[in-house]
């Protein structure tokens, strides 16, 4: 995992409580939206979603680009925001860089929204 | 439950698949992505999370704008956009409007992030 993401991930950490469960502070409120607001973008949901449900788990960016009727900058861009909040990180190797959902992250933003029982378990 | 927001959630049924299962379709992230966008606000989620926690499930507008340096017209647009996006519902009562978190969304917000198993059951 690249410095950026665990940063991301570890600023995130003590927002993992759902807030049907009890209201989130300032502070809480503050680092938490910024995530959200990265899934706010449907090209986005849809890289994340197409990484995230990949046989493997780890994909090309080589792989990516063929489902969007966009240019490699824009999907660099979204996958770069993706990345610098936590939800995916990415690995070079030879030519390509490979990107991988990142599960904590997912989890604890999940576990937010959470109305079940024993969510934050 | 007001149309809009019944019809905010209806918009959403067909997307409660997690995405760590299978990619969006185009359709599915353009519905999606507006409710994150809708929760990456700071004031908006804890808004949120001041509602879905309150015991009772009921809070009145009245009882939500003290937590915040505010004016009341700031506090009513970000509910207003809460309540446009299916994540609260509202009922006036004699002069004041009570706001309720609407579970159907939360819950289908998280399992789209759930890296759980069953997570979609």
């Amino acid at each position: 995992m690249s410095n950026q993401a665990s940063d991301a991930a570890a600023d995130l950490a003590d927002c993992r409580v759902p807030l049907v469960r009890e209201p989130l502070n300032p502070a809480q409120a503050e680092r938490l939206a910024p995530s959200f607001k990265a899934l706010g973008d449907p090209v986005r949901l849809r890289l994340l979603s197409l990484i995230a449900s990949h046989e493997g788990g780890r994909v090309c960016v080589c792989d990516l680009t063929g489902s969007f009727d966009l240019k490699a900058p824009t999907i660099s861009h979204h996958l770069k925001v993706l990345k610098d909040h936590g939800l995916v990180t990415s690995e070079r190797r030879g030519t390509w860089i490979y990107y991988t959902a990142t599960a904590e992250t997912l989890d604890l933003l999940s576990t937010v929204l959470s109305v079940r029982e024993g969510a934050a378990a």
